[in-house]
C-alpha cells in the first residue's frame, strides 16, 4: 500500500475527455482541475480558508516572483510554501521561464541559461535549469516545472532554436532534481509548428516525466491554431499521466481543451478581471461598474451558490466598486473563482455521466445554473 | 413581554464602570462595546461574515458618505442598510455633522442648517435636522444620531454659538423623527468648557433621548482635558441609558472611559492602521513592513486567537505588505479588530467579576493574553 506520493489515475473517459485523480503528498486533486494563481504566494485578495471553501484543490505560485521577493531561502526557512502561505493543499510552481521571457527583461540567453533583470529593482540575476530546480525544491511545491524557453508561437527559426535549448534544459532539470516528494513536469513547446510539437512530445515523453505541460499557447496564436496544436500533441502524451495546459482559463477553452484530453488548467483571469470590476456569468462578462446596476437587486448571477451571490446584490457590489472599496474586489474574485471551479466540477461529473458533449452543447448557459 | 424594540439594562457595576445589554431590533449588544466603522457601508476589506466571527455586535456607518454615494433612496429601495451591506446585526449611523465640519467643505452655517460641498464632485448640498433624520430613517440603522455642530474644542465663543444651534437642532431632530424602531441619541457638546458641557447635558437629558453621545472629544484637546470632560458629563447622564463616546478607539482610552461610565465606542483606527501596515499588540504598535520581521516565525501576537495569528507568520504578512498584496491589509484588519473587540470583552467580564481595576492595572500586556 506504500505508493509513490505522486500518481495519477484516469477514472472515466468520455471521448477523449478524461476524469481522473491526481494524488500528491498534500492531497488528492480531482481532474480536470482549474488552479487559481497565487503569484506572490497569495491568490490576490482571497484568504486560504476561502479557497478551501470554494473547493480549490490546487494553487499555482510563481517561482520568478517568489525568487525576487521574499526569496526562496526565506520561504524554505519558514517551512516551505505550504506553511508560508497557509495553504495545506497541493501547490504547483512554474519555473519562471514564462515570466523571464514575457517580461522582456532578458539580458542574455545562452545554452547554459538566461540572465535577466528584476522588474522590481533592475538587479541582474541568472537562471539555469539547475538553479531553477534548486529554487523549486526550496519552495517545496508538490508539482514543479522544468525551465523552458518561451518563443513567439509563429516564429519558426526562433522556435527551432528555443526547442533545442528547452529539451536540453529538461534533461538537466531531471538530473538536477533531488527530492522524491515532488513531481517534475516536462513542458512541450514548438509554437504552431506540427513537426516541432511532435518532435518535442517525442523527446520529452522518452524522458518519462510524471506529467506533461503544453506551453507556448494562448500567447498570440489563433484559437484554431491552439486547438490544432492540442489535437497534435495530446494524443502523443502518455494516457496514464496528467496533461497540463498552461495559462488557459476561459469557459470555451476549458471545453475545447478537456475535449482534447487536457486535465489541468491555471489562469490569473478570475482574480485579474475582478480587480478590473468584471464578473463571469453564463451570459458573458458583467461590468460591475455599470450604472445600470445601481439599483439591481439581483446577485451577480442568479442561482450561483458563492458567498457573494448568496449575500449581496449587484447594486451593493457596484457601489463598492465605485467607492474603490476592496470588499468589491474580494466579492468579485470569490464569484469568478467559484464560476470556473464549479464549471470544472460540472465538466468532471459530465465525463463520469457520459454527458460531456451534452453539457458543452448546452453551452455556458447551463454550465453553472442550479445550485 | 412586548417590550419596546430598543432598551438598555445595566447588569453589573464596578466603580463607575458598567456592564450592560443594549437591546435593538437587530439583536442585543453587550456593553461596553466597540463598534467597527463601515464608512461606505463596508468595514474596509472585511466581509460581514468575518465581522460576525470576530464577535462584532454593532457596526457604524456614515450618513454623509452614504448620502453622497450611493444615496439614501438607493439604499432604502434595496431594503435599508442591513440588507444592502449584508450585515444582519445592529447598525448605528452618525448624522454626518462630524464629516461636514471636519472635511471643511462648509459653505454656509445658519440656524436652519448647513450647506456644504461634496468631497467627491464639489456639488452643493444642504443638511438640516429634518433632512438628516429623513436620511437616517431611509438608511434604517437601529441607532441614529442628531445633527450637531462640531466646534474646535478650545474656542469658547465658537462653542457657545455652536451649542445653541446643536440644542435647537436636537429638539428639531426629535420632532422630525417618525419611526419607532430606531433609537435617536442626543449628542452632548461644549468643547473643554465645564459650564457648557453641564448646560448641554442638562438640556439634552431634559429631552429624554433613549441614549446619549459625548461628541467633540479626541479632536485636539489633551488626554487630561478629555478625561476631565468625561468626569463632568458622564455623571450627569441618566444611569439607565447608554453613553456613547464618539470616535475613540485606543486601548488606554477604553480603560479611562469605561472607568468613567462609558458604554459605547467607535473608531476607524483598527482598519486604518492596518492599511498603513501597523498592528495592535500588547507591546504597542507593530510596523508590519519592518525588515526585522522578514524571517519572523511568530504570529503578529503570541496567544492571539484571531484567524491571522492562528494561521500566518509575521514574515508572511510582512511579505504581503511589501508586495502590496491586499491579503496583507485583510489579515492586519482582522487582527486589529479582534484585538479591540477582545479587549472590550475582557473589560466587560472584569466588570462582572469586580476586577476592572485589576485588569487595567495589569495593563495592556495582560489584556489580550491567553486564548
Amino acid at each position: 500500500m506504500n505508493r509513490h506520493p505522486f500518481h495519477f489515475e484516469v477514472l472515466a473517459r468520455d471521448g477523449s475527455a478524461r476524469a481522473g485523480m491526481l494524488h500528491t503528498p498534500h492531497g488528492d486533486i480531482p481532474t480536470p482541475v482549474f488552479a487559481p494563481v497565487g503569484t506572490a504566494a497569495t491568490v490576490k485578495g482571497v484568504p486560504p480558508r476561502d479557497l478551501k471553501e470554494l473547493g480549490a484543490t490546487l494553487v499555482l505560485a510563481n517561482t520568478y516572483h517568489l525568487f525576487l521577493r521574499p526569496g526562496a531561502d526565506v520561504i524554505a526557512g519558514l517551512g516551505g510554501l505550504h506553511t508560508f502561505m497557509g495553504w495545506e493543499g497541493p501547490i504547483l510552481t512554474d519555473s519562471g521561464g514564462y515570466q523571464i521571457f514575457s517580461l522582456k527583461e532578458i539580458r542574455q540567453i545562452d545554452d547554459d541559461g538566461v540572465t535577466f533583470k528584476s522588474h522590481l529593482d533592475g538587479s541582474l540575476h541568472r537562471f539555469t535549469p539547475e538553479t531553477v530546480i534548486a529554487l523549486e525544491e526550496k519552495l517545496s511545491a508538490d508539482v514543479i516545472m522544468t525551465l523552458d524557453e518561451c518563443a513567439p508561437p509563429l516564429d519558426r527559426a526562433y522556435n527551432e532554436e528555443a526547442l533545442r535549448r528547452t529539451h536540453a534544459w529538461a534533461e538537466r532539470c531531471l538530473r538536477a532534481k533531488t527530492r522524491s516528494d515532488q513531481a517534475l513536469f516536462g513542458i512541450v513547446q514548438g509554437g504552431v509548428f506540427d513537426d516541432l510539437r511532435e518532435q518535442s512530445a517525442r523527446f520529452l515523453t522518452a524522458l518519462d516525466f510524471p506529467g506533461y505541460a503544453i506551453g507556448g499557447l494562448a500567447v498570440g496564436e489563433t484559437k484554431a491554431q491552439m486547438h490544432h496544436t492540442l489535437d497534435v500533441v495530446a494524443p502523443m502524451l502518455p494516457e496514464h499521466k496528467p496533461r497540463y495546459l498552461m495559462g488557459v482559463g476561459t469557459l470555451e477553452d476549458f471545453f475545447e481543451s478537456v475535449a482534447r484530453g487536457i486535465d489541468v488548467f491555471d489562469c490569473v483571469l478570475p482574480t485579474r478581471l475582478a480587480r478590473h470590476g468584471a464578473a463571469f456569468t453564463r451570459e458573458g462578462r458583467l461590468n460591475l461598474r455599470n450604472s445600470a446596476l445601481a439599483e439591481d437587486r439581483r446577485p451577480i448571477e442568479e442561482g450561483c451558490a458563492c458567498y457573494a451571490c448568496q449575500n449581496f446584490t449587484r447594486a451593493y457590489i457596484r457601489h463598492l466598486m465605485q467607492a474603490n472599496e476592496i470588499l468589491g474586489l474580494y466579492l468579485a474574485s470569490i464569484h469568478n473563482l467559484h464560476f470556473l471551479l464549479e464549471t470544472m466540477r460540472r465538466i468532471r461529473q459530465s465525463i463520469f455521466d457520459g454527458a460531456f458533449a451534452q453539457l458543452w452543447k448546452g453551452g455556458s448557459r447551463t454550465v453553472s445554473s442550479g445550485q
